[in-house]
């Protein structure tokens, strides 16, 4: 090794064990006994998940009809494994730090919770079979359904969804959240694990969407890219700090179309079956069913030089 | 396996065969004969054009001046060879899918389509490097062109979109999408492989920007991040289903420049040549050439406390 | 090989070479001597700096807390090694470039600069702590820190950020800019490498902020998802070139909360400590410390049919 390299290297080690200096469980994944997943290792069980509800549509090979079933029970068991370890560690670490005393055995709940999963996802298959019905019958772009499958971020961002929120219901600590987070990367579609979204579900475009984690939209809901539904404020305890776990974000009823930009807050907001909420619109108080609701948009100034 | 597994899992796997009870060839890539590529597979033949187009700036390892021939005709074979055979496949899985009766030979027409996408890529790249200079001359911030080239987003989705539109214009079914949106994925920048982007094409940022499927975009047109070039209504059936194919997104004439923001809808609509449309401006009617349309922004409310 | 690809694939070939008739350096990174490090080497070389700033939480498999150290002094070896080898060839290509005739040695300057951003690391790592913390005080859906630094874009933007801006401040060329720019492909967030950006600093959902090269943010601000600093015009040279590297992005003081979708633009603009800007504000100008600035949202046409 280089000099200039070797008579330093001790020393900038040292500098960043961060056993030594970091506040445990704050940003190192190094604490004894329960080490987290790490990110990747959370993402690739997502993966495969994905793989088992699209088999052959995301990956590199194609899955052959006759194989799809052995394909499938291989994939279902390497999932169900990694992913029972995963939720073990994570509920162990959260006990410690929620100093919890009451949390019953990780152990068996971690096998519990990864079956449960499993047991699920048929139902999560099905709901996205309307997603994509949704998506193909509301974009004129779209020229068969397999575009969708393969191709349309919205669609993705749900597939992601509905798994990490079936793991919210669970209370399955970290991995929901490490999940919607790798969805909102890929897709620029930020929705919480704990938002409750119906079936039909489309979302267009999609960057910039963001979903709150106590949202409740009904069946064949449709939104654009940029659509917020947030919180208008946040409460506070006694001490100034945010109490965490309230009802903050807008519920949008069945059949409702939210067009491009427009920004939705607060947990009292409803937006009323049927309803049409325009490009840019900005609202934080509930609109009745059947609304259509514009903004006068600006007359832009038209200048036309010489 | 452990049994708390063992005793599930083939439980699980019948419960998510898709081929018993999943409608083909909506979700699952797995119909007989006619297996599509993964969605893996076309963006790995999409980072190996990308490659031949930049040598040696995206992938990890530099293409030395002596090699470069040899890299390149290797890179060609492989992109021919797979191209070619996901071009087969795409194009039997929509002949099928539309039951079309005068398809002509999918062997024939993929052989001829890989092909000529090969011979339109010195074209793109002709077209790519005033893309870079633009760019270069655009952005106070940029330091180099192999800047440009390793590092903007922008540049990333012009060059994935001139790639996927020459397919698109070939009439390759699917794979143009999966590209676009692969791109899409990367840079938040959603450009339908459709549109028609004529040479020293800028976005800069991206982040949000969506461009329609029946866009034309003129020469040296430079946009900003979250610029929405998209339709205002859709064209739909006496049956209330969408009709697809309509020309309805904007055209943008010859070195027209739009802020960030900015919302522009409908077929009709002609951003006349050298027009400069301001920071969020909401358009859906044409402008004529060298106009400047800006928002009379609206005047915040500034409250000072005590 | 098939005849169809045999008898065209030398002449593709020939008509790609770029060395041929691609202006140099500028989209073909096969100049003689200097190979840039590729896109992905870059990255590859991020990812291990940001592996030990968080170690085990970003990668597939965790650290144990005995094998913590170790791990670490081989992960900075192989950092060093790395990107003192890219260092060097970047400024070896950036003095062609500039023909600049007093750039001193590249071999000794690679060095220093290598490891000096190595013993930034310790610092960078600190600040990030206070990141972590202010995120996570900062919202309310957060339930642990570790749910920061696994999956929130905000955080892992800044932390790319602290390391690309170590990089800039020491004038490497390229490098930091593609390290922003993976940031930005994997968050949604755009940060210039240049930005000065104190402690404490929170950016939530983050999809489409945009921070330019000149801002200057000082400690515990918080932003939400599409706010821009930006610049309000460029400076152009006689010959109506864009002048580079003037002031042109705003200041933010200490305490700062700009909301969703504010746009802050130039280089005299200073926001004062304390203030809070609303969503969708457009600011062009400065506003004093304690400024509590919102828009008067337009009440949007509410229709209700039937």
């Amino acid at each position: 090794m280089d000099l200039w390299l070797k008579e330093n290297l001790d020393r900038l080690t040292t500098a960043l064990v961060p056993c030594s200096n970091c506040p445990a469980m704050s940003s190192a994944n190094t604490v004894r006994q329960i080490n987290l997943p790490g990110q990747k290792a959370v993402t690739d069980v997502l993966e495969k998940i994905i793989g088992v509800l699209f088999p052959g549509c995301h990956g590199h090979q194609p899955v052959s009809h006759e194989t799809c079933a052995a394909v499938l029970h291989e994939t279902l068991e390497k999932i169900a494994l990694s992913l029972r370890d995963q939720i073990r560690r994570v509920m162990v670490y959260q006990c410690l730090h929620d100093a919890c005393t009451n949390c019953g055995s990780c152990e068996t709940e971690s096998k519990t919770a990864a079956l449960k999963l499993l047991e699920a996802l048929p139902g999560i298959r099905d709901m996205l079979q309307d997603d994509i019905q949704a998506a193909y019958e509301g974009d004129p772009a779209a020229r068969s359904m397999m575009e969708v499958v393969m191709s349309y971020p919205g669609l993705y961002a749900v597939a992601v969804h509905r798994v990490a929120h079936a793991l919210y219901q669970l209370k399955v600590p970290l991995i929901p959240r490490v999940m919607s987070e790798y969805a909102h990367s890929r897709t620029g579609i930020d929705i919480h694990p704990g938002a409750v979204i119906g079936p039909g579900f489309f979302i267009d475009h999609g960057t910039g969407v963001v979903i709150g984690e106590t949202c409740v939209i009904g069946r064949r809901v449709k939104l654009y890219q940029g659509v917020t539904l947030g919180a208008l404020s946040f409460a506070k305890d006694e001490e100034g700090r945010l109490v965490k776990g309230v009802k903050r974000h807008p519920d949008v009823e069945d059949n409702v179309v939210i067009y491009a930009g427009a920004t939705i807050l607060g947990g009292e907001t409803v937006i009323g079956r049927g309803a049409v909420i325009g490009g840019n619109v900005w609202l934080t108080h509930s609109v009745p069913a059947g609304a259509k609701v514009y903004n006068q948009q600006p007359q832009p100034v038209i200048r036309i030089e010489g």
